[in-house]
């Protein structure tokens, strides 16, 4: 039975994410967009609602890696899969760090 | 003739450094042990004077991908090439994200 125990993915505990996987799963300008957009939006996202230039199956990909470095939690609403962000458990962790790549991203997509 | 002018690399101006250049150099853990080692030095250091797990060579390699991403300044004092950290110009641009990762890249160092 597929039960929504079954469905929502294991999701890490930050304490136990090392910088390095952070700063791999965020040198990806694609991974990068995704947390941009959900902290632009201010409220949890489904995996179709992002703006991304790649294939369904990549994109899952991509919301993987972001859920094993803890940037992001999952979790399903009906058939829809949500994205939020771990924004204050991450900061608890990373001081910092997020608020930086999203402003730092932000202007770079504005000033070119 | 070797005048000290052709000795001294070309510096970026960090405005024309991309985020996406920034994570690139930061991701590698060599290049991340040179940043926090140069700020905890609290002082400019020598090619030589730093504790790498690479060749002379390949830690050439690492210095010259971190000048261009602007993270660092190179000059010669006689016939040693300092670094010395870009601080102050790199956080007018990205501000936080050097005091972020040193602070984290520390922390993983003192933690595992």
């Amino acid at each position: 039975m597929d039960t929504d125990a079954d469905r929502i993915p294991d999701h890490p505990d930050i304490r136990a994410v090392t910088l390095q996987q952070v700063l791999e799963a965020l040198v990806d300008p694609v991974r990068r967009s995704i947390v941009t957009q959900l902290s632009d939006a201010h409220a949890d996202v489904k995996c179709g609602g992002f703006d991304l230039p790649v294939s369904k199956s990549t994109a899952t990909h991509h919301f993987r890696i972001l859920r094993e470095a803890g940037l992001i939690r999952q979790y399903y609403v009906g058939t829809s899969r949500m994205n939020a962000l771990r924004r204050n458990e991450f900061d608890d962790v990373f001081p910092g760090l997020l608020n930086v790549v999203v402003a730092a991203d932000n202007t770079s997509l504005t000033h070119g």
